[in-house]
């Protein structure tokens, strides 16, 4: 089983495959062109192939069709090879100066679409919105597991960004515990919201609206927008213009919306540089916890966060020392990627 | 000139360039295969060539042999593509929520021997010792100019891992901020103190020392280890055994023994892994401040930190959502990591 494990002095949780693990010759193959997209004989993913996957755990189907068969728009299931492990107690312990807790959770696979050869972008806005709605579905399943504190849904397009099927996929991790820039983030909205009874984010929105500069595109409920502080070339920020802590609670009649902004900012991202590499990770609430009081409560974050998407293009190598010291060096000014992801015909 | 900015949400400071920044069309190699090693017809790093470079700022030379002219063992310049900029004030302004300051800081080159072709793992530990040498002189040099607060040491080894010359060489970066991994460090570092009136690292290493199960190697003065919560395969950390907070600060007749620990971990490295691409970093205390009682002094940390270097072999290319989260996925347990690199002939 794999375990989580605690690093004293960062704080920072990690999982560790302790069975089967990764041995040296398994990495023989990481100084491959990353572009080696090895042409898949079989797509586990692809509509007629659900047999091959394990078991759905929700879809948007055709009404009359039946699981884990053909009919399906969307479709969650496990992850064949996941990170964490569903069934079973979090067992906390204790080595020394260690904390360690079982590596239990969920980590899921949202395919999102039948067909095989299209990207996130170039689905259309219905399509997307349901992909949308399958993320809400299993954020607020997998928030009744009293287990889990958080529900991370994240997407890899591309090898060098990660994705080892090309059929396009998001994932979920759902983990006893949250995740360390959530917390550091969750940490700083409260904390300004205590000094000043506001939103950072919103403040932040407000500010960018007024000046412009940074701002990609907007609708009436979304805005996508470069941050003043991108860590990455073309790093982009997609966000509820109103106040919505979680990205559970935003209104279903809005959704569309939501699906229409982050085709339109995948799309501008995929034509301005040449369809890159890239994540995203949504940035939601945590799950509420059984119980109030503990120092890593959040409480019903309705006043202090906000829930967001960042995506970040790989489009650097150069990302050696960042790791070690979260100090990041960003060769492209925001305002500079903005300008050219406005003017970008799409 | 570079700009400083800080995102106001995570707290984190981000270097970006906001002149003659990189085009989308300069991300067009993004793809290009990782190993691609353009052989380069000319090598400004190789001994004869020093009036290709930046002049020296400081060298291991022959007695008797000329700065900028052949003679020398280890040497040191500016980048010529610096990330920050060496001349002018430190200005602090605000814009509405966002912080900035200007670009200024030290970017510098350590080119660590005069032969092309060879590897920092490849070069006789005396050689080694110059390098750790000139690492000391220039954080003790940089640390005497106030507008710095910390001055970062790293290696970038491989294309792979960033290294965009292959001629072998360290780089440093004095920035007029201390990096935020380094401040959590430091602050972790110094809460366990006040509780325990003992070092963390210090307790750490006893842990690991006497259960033995993730240790590499050891001497006399310094050990490795692969950490207990590895965020990376094969993840190691050099540590002094005796507590010291810098790196400067270590007796210079131990580093002929730190050289020695060096190359034979980075032997290790390579032996089991075929040649990995990776990234070290030195984490040292930061640079004494002019004031004393600010929120962010850290004072004289004679106790609260201990220097180390943290070495992260780049196997993987799944760290898609870490970057998003924090929360790392290692394939490998440190354990059987250790025990591979323990038992490898070097």
């Amino acid at each position: 089983m794999p375990e989580l494990r605690k690093d004293p002095i960062s704080a920072r949780w990690v999982v560790v495959a302790t069975e089967r693990g990764r041995r040296p010759s398994d990495f023989a193959d990481v100084s491959a062109p990353a572009t080696e997209t090895k042409e898949e004989k079989f797509c586990p993913f692809c509509e007629g192939n659900e047999g091959k996957t394990p078991p759905e755990i929700m879809s948007w189907r055709t009404p009359g069709s039946l699981p884990d068969k053909p009919g399906w728009a969307v479709r969650a299931m496990a992850n064949k090879f996941p990170a964490l492990i569903i069934e079973g107690d979090v067992n906390r312990t204790g080595i020394g100066i260690f904390d360690m807790m079982s590596g239990i959770g969920a980590h899921e696979v949202i395919v999102e679409t039948p067909k095989h050869g299209v990207s996130l972008a170039d689905l259309d806005e219905a399509q997307i919105e349901k992909v949308l709605w399958a993320y809400k579905q299993r954020i607020v399943d997998l928030g009744k597991d009293k287990r889990f504190r958080y529900v991370l849904v994240f997407k890899n397009h591309g090898t060098a960004a990660g994705a080892s099927l090309s059929h396009t996929h998001s994932q979920l991790i759902a983990t006893p515990i949250t995740p360390r820039y959530v917390k550091l983030e969750l940490s700083s909205c409260r904390q300004y919201f205590l000094d000043k009874e506001r939103c950072i984010f919103c403040d932040m929105i407000r500010q960018e609206l007024s000046s412009g500069e940074r701002v990609v595109n907007e609708n009436e409920y979304f805005v996508t927008i470069t941050p003043f502080a991108s860590r990455f070339p073309f790093e982009v920020w997609l966000l509820p213009r109103r106040h919505h802590f979680g990205f559970q609670v935003q209104p279903d009649e809005e959704r569309l919306q939501l699906a229409r902004c982050l085709k339109d900012i995948l799309l501008r991202l995929k034509k301005t540089l040449n369809d890159p590499p890239y994540n995203f990770v949504l940035h939601t609430a945590p799950n509420p916890l059984p119980r109030a009081g503990r120092p890593d409560y959040w409480g019903t974050l309705e006043y202090d966060f906000h829930w967001h998407i960042e995506i970040i293009p790989r489009l650097t190598k150069m990302a050696g020392f960042e790791w070690g010291s979260g100090l990041y060096i960003n060769p492209t000014a925001p305002e500079e990627a903005a300008k050219y992801l406005r003017e970008v015909t799409i």
